[in-house]
């Protein structure tokens, strides 16, 4: 089914090549109907998770028909791609507007962020397992999914270490652990043990820091 | 162990709940076949990857048909989820017979064998994410995803720490960190820094474990 359409039909045709072959009022109409349907998805898809997933199910709950999202989205995939996406922007936009804490703060409030919607995370695992079966089409998440957040983390550690460099390295560093505990909880569903090793990665990234602070 | 359940005995009562019709001796040639296969399939895939990973593709490599794939090993899935369990049982028994050495040892030799056989861990992710969509036909994957590398890292803490709750957080902790940077790694492609992070994460721990022998 995800190869039946590609993106190259939609009106917003994002990697395809053909030329769009609507007028761009009737683009808009559309583009305006798919954000609006995306809102109404992604409540749906985020209190039900990856279990049971698909167009046929997604469909009838809102009142459309799978052949209407795929009109609108593509395939399941492109239209987890948007979910992940939209997803990610809108918390990253909105931790971008708090005051910036420490690393220890901004990795609290990540994980509070997952912990209330592991779906996000599911649909976070699915598109890198589906980028790895199939890299030209994930293009757009393979390029986004490790620096929007890193950069996050980045500005957090900003005059706590001594270099650029070296604060790139902790922000990957605490992408990658946090992420990785976050699989080991949807995998175990052992929140106390993954909550005490995510402690003890912030002990060890305050020592850290703690040891950056003398040498600065 | 983990293929004892496994699809091995199979052709007959994998998740159809026939009862077995087939005679013990040929069960046990079917094992002996499968076994065979299993061997010549694990060759293929990790040279090849999750790209393109179909029975489809798989069975004329093997000169048999996607149909014998099937009833030797079942669907796709299972005989990924075989394939993991495989991997893992035979990568986590090698180190175990190796010295144990510290934990930064421990993070090195896991790191090597995934850096120089990234299929399978492309194959972890799969199984993961396959997890979430059907929680109920991945129990297998689920229950041993976890447990059998945080023993082995354990391991290398014993004497290190102060206790052994210490010891499997620390331990979850390095599992959940060395996934996430092979995460990172395999859709970022960016070896240097996926290893500048790991770099850090072995002084985090190394310093970790300094701080705890004074105390100990």
């Amino acid at each position: 089914m995800e190869s039946s359409s590609g993106p190259a039909k939609k009106p917003a045709a994002r990697s395809g090549g053909k030329p769009a072959d609507k007028a761009p009022a009737r683009a808009q109409v559309n583009n305006i109907k798919a954000e609006e349907l995306l809102g109404r998805i992604i409540e749906i898809v985020r209190s039900q998770g990856l279990a049971g997933f698909s167009l046929d199910n997604l469909a009838p709950q809102l009142g459309t028909s799978s052949r209407m999202l795929v009109y609108y989205f593509g395939s399941k995939d492109e239209l987890l791609g948007r979910i992940v996406y939209t997803l990610r922007n809108d918390i990253v936009t909105q931790l971008e507007n708090e005051p910036v804490g420490t690393i220890t703060d901004a990795v609290d409030r990540w994980w509070s962020h997952y912990q209330a919607n592991p779906a996000d995370m599911q649909f976070f695992f699915h598109l890198t397992s589906r980028s790895f079966e199939e890299p030209d089409k994930f293009q757009e998440f393979s390029s986004t999914a490790v620096g929007q957040w890193s950069a996050y983390f980045v500005r957090s550690l900003e005059g706590h270490v001594r270099s650029e460099q070296e604060a790139e390295a902790i922000a990957r560093l605490v992408l990658a652990t946090v992420r990785g505990l976050m699989a080991d909880l949807l995998i175990t569903a052992d929140r106390q043990q993954a909550e005490r090793s995510l402690a003890v990665f912030k002990e060890l990234l305050e020592a850290r820091l703690a040891a950056s602070a003398k040498s600065l």
